[in-house]
């Protein structure tokens, strides 16, 4: 086990009808709330105009910042901003995916700077503080509501960057799975892939002696592959929502990379390819992780069997670990097509062309990975070999 | 899965070296320190000379609480406030494990309220915040370290109560493994049993439908049950003991009774037992849960099989939910003896004389208990069970 530091001070409310609690809570912070969110199906679902009149009830002005997309873009944040000191907001509340929450994030750290945004993902400007924020979660997948990490898309230079801040963290998030129930199946699959990627990026790493770590990691994985296609066959079953829902909020909240050293090299792989291509970030990971996986198999054999064996309950026979590692990848890939993901490159519509700027691109921002610091022929090998 | 809040604002610093962090920490709050510690081990071993040092390094000035005892007494947290207040103390720096930490808890909190520190327990008094509490951990056990929980005796009356208040959390908390290699096997036995116990406590329970937390749980036990033998058996295994320590954290932080209905009724006894017989936590816990267990499997049969099978990897055969979780309790009680603790009360000198008096105080507390709320009656059979 690795040192670390642990630290979340967000506030969760979870649970069926928790969404109630949006105006008190925004209320402890102040009265002026800059209600942030997406494309408009919460105008459809009757979510916007519950947290609206909550909102009011609990004595709040509300302004709106609307079409925040899929892969947010930094100039919706600048615009974010710009409401903000214009209306002296007091309290940034944040009703979506992490996109939303992402975007919402940058906008309440944003106005505590007075340089451009963008600059916090090119290092030019640090995150100092931010107003309060709070969120309302509507896709089970990022992690976003009780992390301190923020994904941001540049338009025009085409990067799709990650920062991590301890500002970051939400003041409070409301996780209520009925928010989650109406949610597009094809939006769901994607948010199921995304959460159980982030356990994957913190389950291989090259730490020996972490056995804690590796059993709640695993635990969450058995979780989400038990419960996914429960959740995904019934939009329903609030049940099974619920503890979906739980999972995301765990595979990515910091406790499972406590005393790790997670390799999110996958991760940064794919951002590159979301950012370039605007593809859903889950379609992504499920092209690229199992390659990655074939890739660093020969480095932690052990640590793969462990994973065929513990989480997909595939019995060892007489296999080599390399072996039933191998075993246990074909069935994580076997796993994304069932649940409807896509396994490869083709399938999204991303050919041969850009691969290598993009290798290079990546490369070129490392060192990313931990199991495998990869390089520029790392990357594009395991993109060719995604197509 | 029922609703649930979550919240647990505490910084951690994990892992070796990181006691060196104490001076820098506490410096953040304040200049003036409580050190508060127990019997004087930390003599010994040299951690009192290093702690003092650091502090001094960084520039705070050190008042000192020794003597703080096992089962913590009311009178000693009385005598810390009043220390805080004459010297006016910024930060309180508690440097134990369990009672150590409480103690500090209840005086940090006792030092911003007028009345006496017991109305908190009784109460006659509500907490409402505290000074700043940082705490250097030396026994893995209580989870104290993590939790808003604070246990205080008071030697008047004999009684040994429990409080839960957001206030307590500490604000941050060290744990350094090489802290807790010179702890008496004894007393690690006892904090071992205390770790397990509190998952015990947070795992059966009659809610359906939680999946993650039980998994969660299942880790936790299975961690600390391939890695107590280690540890004890060879009290230099930092690798095992720093592993032994994150269990325990986790065992007791919140995290595993969010969304569950946790029991605590086997807490609730044990505490009576130790507050009138002054013996340590851990021994009374090993004696009475194996009783409470066979007392309320028939109330939640399937949970204890799912115990058996994925806790002890007992195979289920042909065996019944009841008999299959019956294997599983009996294996427990055997595991408390294989590692050194008692599992009768003769063992550790109790008879049957007071029990009936106890188990009446106990009810008259109540209502205590999940899986079944206790009676007197229901209390005493255990009691008398467990002779």
């Amino acid at each position: 086990m690795r040192n670390f530091e642990y630290w979340n001070p967000t506030r969760l409310f979870f649970g069926r009808g928790e969404t109630d609690r949006v105006g008190q809570e925004c209320r402890k912070y102040g009265e002026r709330v800059l209600l942030a969110y997406g494309g408009g199906s919460i105008k459809k679902t009757g979510l916007y105009d519950r947290i609206v009149r909550c909102l009011q009830e609990a004595g709040c002005s509300v302004t709106e910042l609307s079409g925040i997309q899929p892969n947010p873009r930094i100039s919706k944040v600048r615009e974010g901003v710009e409401i903000c000191r214009k209306e002296k907001v007091d309290v940034v509340l944040a009703v979506g995916g992490g996109s939303v929450l992402d975007a919402a994030k940058i906008i309440a750290a944003g106005v505590l700077y007075e340089g451009d945004p963008w600059d916090f993902f090119t290092g030019k400007g640090t995150i100092k503080g931010k107003i309060p924020l709070g969120t309302v979660l509507t896709l089970a997948a990022t992690g976003s509501e009780m992390n301190r990490n923020a994904v941001i898309t540049n338009e025009e230079t085409k990067e799709k960057l990650v920062i991590k801040n301890p500002h970051l963290f939400p003041d409070f998030s409301i996780l209520d799975p009925e928010n989650i129930l109406t949610v597009p199946r094809e939006h769901a699959v994607y948010g199921i892939v995304d959460m159980i990627a982030h356990v994957f990026e913190q389950y291989f790493h090259p730490v020996p002696e972490t056995p804690l770590q590796d059993r709640l990691a695993e635990s969450i994985m058995k979780t989400i592959i038990e419960y996914a296609p429960k959740a995904l066959d019934n939009t329903a079953d609030s049940h099974a929502w619920e503890t979906i829902m739980w999972c995301s909020t765990l595979a990515n909240n910091h406790l499972l990379e406590a005393g790790v050293s997670a390799d999110w090299g996958t991760h940064r792989m794919e951002l590159e390819l979301s950012g370039v291509y605007d593809i859903p970030h889950g379609a992504g990971l499920a092209i690229l992780f199992p390659q990655w996986m074939e890739y660093v198999l020969p480095l932690i054999p052990k640590k793969f069997a462990q994973f065929a064996e513990r989480v997909w309950d595939i019995p060892r026979g007489n296999r080599s670990d390399e072996d039933l590692g191998k075993a246990g990848i074909e069935r994580t890939r076997q796993w994304f097509r069932e649940i409807g993901a896509p396994t490869r490159l083709r399938e999204v519509g991303i050919g041969e062309e850009r691969l290598e700027e993009m290798a290079e691109r990546v490369a070129k921002r490392g060192p990313i990975g931990s199991v495998k610091v990869l390089t520029k022929e790392d990357i594009l090998t395991i993109y060719r070999r995604s197509l």
